[in-house]
């Protein structure tokens, strides 16, 4: 049974050349910096422009990756797509890999869809790819996706699959919503699921039934932390992981050294780095995220090409270049 | 210079086989069929569940109409991904068939993007296809997409690209709305286009500039044609395209015979048309439109396999395939 993924996860960006191909070099070098942060690769996620990338740019990608030796086992790919074909292609071949997981969104284009029709999609995914070594991990990101995963999806997917489906990602942006999913799914080692049947469909053979939960935002990686949640998978990861891991780390030491929190003072300490993580955070919140964070990679680093997005999205105008630059600067921030 | 595709186009229906691949055979026997009922086809529509279609399988089945023999010159195929690459790929595909036009959703999964975003995605088709045989058909469906088409994207289009963009296809469901395209953009023949500079970034060398407004549901054709208007293409000319086509055929009639209607009778006579497409759409949309729409075939063709839909989307429950079949029944529903 290998080691589930835990920690601090960047949604990598992806970095395009001036005729707006992938740029194998620039995104293989920012993947082992990242490594080299304790940060791991959730690579076509949202911050990844994944969705302005045709599946195969994406199958192409993971492919260089693994060929340059980036560590699979750090990594959870992104491989949702609105089609059931696609989705498994992409997810079947991160599995061969050797990939920690997969991050993946419902499909996304129609709407109003049931709740049976998103179990449907899910489990001939799962039936597909066939794979014990796959774990899934659901992305609830209604702001963009619209369509959401719900806690009765959830039970349904564990109840049917419990190995293959590993956690979440929450990107709703409310910690209301984490909470719900923690306190509904959550299971520590040593814990048993307390769900209902479980089907033998179910192609895995691992016995570890945790649902582990990583917020969208380092604003509540503290907060998922103390109610047993899994770390963090972050857009601001891709400048700030080494921050973002202290605070991960710090915060899990206290769990492991005593089983309860230690004193006043180490709760003080923690809230003290997730107030530092807030204020890089909220500076990039108050622009396009990934335009910015994109932006901020090519001052950090004197590499304009970095600049480069994909349409529909436009890159920061010339005024937020020069807003950006001076906030950065106020607030003394290097990437790392 | 080709004729412009007019009239009733169905965004067809796409038969699947009991493990969910595509049924080519059904598929190429529905589409004959509504060309026979003077129905051009908008393969690969919302209706179609298309966007639970891999590029790669939309891209195939083209390909097997095209060798079955089906009309292209009658063919609008939706080639809209969020990728700018998938995109390109299956509309130069479009147009080297000679088909009609393509209808193009704008990219749908990042929410919030600018009008100059959406222009510099669609312009880098335009560009990439390069080809001035090109004719897109802006697709508007907010309630799906979200994503939607505004005056400002349209007016900026048309100046740049006056040739490849041929048109619109409007789902706001709004009629305020297509009335405002209409009034903004439709040109008559022989009357210039009154807006700004145009660019010699066209490949095009198509002179004729009208923008053809098609409304996304019958029950606005009868409006849409008094106004302008090109047509429909409508969920619902999958099973209903005589009646639609006759609305259509007549509506036309009013304007090439005497330039100005003729008589009240027979704006009657049209009402009363209107009237009777909008008992057959009012019906199916009591139901998930595709998923009733399909049983409606399976019904009439006493073909159950045609009942089958792609997850997300669910087939209609027995319960209501009970009640459909009695609704059905009752107005004396016949495909046709």
């Amino acid at each position: 049974m290998t080691q589930r993924i835990r920690g601090v996860v960047a949604p990598v960006l992806t970095p395009f050349k001036a005729d707006l191909s992938p740029d194998r070099e620039r995104f293989i070098a920012h993947c082992k910096w990242l490594l080299s942060q304790n940060c791991g690769l959730a690579v076509f996620g949202t911050t990844s422009e994944a969705n302005s990338l045709a599946a195969e740019e994406r199958s192409i990608l993971l492919d260089a990756l693994v060929a340059a030796g980036v560590d699979t086992s750090r990594m959870m790919p992104g491989t949702g797509c609105c089609s059931i074909t696609e989705t498994v292609k992409l997810t079947a071949q991160a599995v061969k890999h050797g990939c920690a997981g997969v991050l993946m969104l419902p499909p996304f284009y129609y709407k109003s869809v049931s709740e049976e029709g998103l179990y449907r999609y899910f489990s001939e995914v799962v039936q597909r790819v066939g794979d014990a070594r796959l774990k899934i991990y659901l992305y609830h990101i209604p702001p963009v996706a619209v369509i959401g995963i719900t806690t009765g999806l959830v039970e349904r997917l564990l109840a049917a699959y419990p190995n293959a489906i590993a956690g979440m990602k929450d990107s709703s942006g409310d910690w209301n919503n984490t909470k719900t999913f923690l306190d509904a799914f959550n299971v520590r080692a040593g814990r048993a699921v307390s769900l209902g049947a479980r089907r033998s469909s179910d192609p895995g053979t691992d016995t570890q039934t945790s649902f582990d939960v990583f917020v969208g935002s380092e604003s509540f990686l503290l907060a998922n932390m103390r109610n047993g949640g899994a770390g963090t998978i972050s857009a601001t990861a891709n400048v700030n992981p080494a921050a973002i891991h202290k605070l991960y780390a710090e915060s899990g030491k206290l769990k492991t050294e005593s089983g309860k929190r230690k004193t006043q003072r180490t709760d003080h300490d923690l809230e003290g780095l997730q107030a530092k993580l807030n204020v890089v955070r909220d500076l990039f919140g108050r622009y396009p995220m990934i335009a910015a964070l994109k932006q901020a990679i090519a001052i950090c680093a004197n590499d304009p090409a970095w600049r480069t997005v994909r349409p529909p999205l436009v890159e920061l105008t010339a005024e937020q270049v020069k807003t950006l630059a001076a906030e950065l600067n106020t607030i003394g921030f290097k990437m790392g």
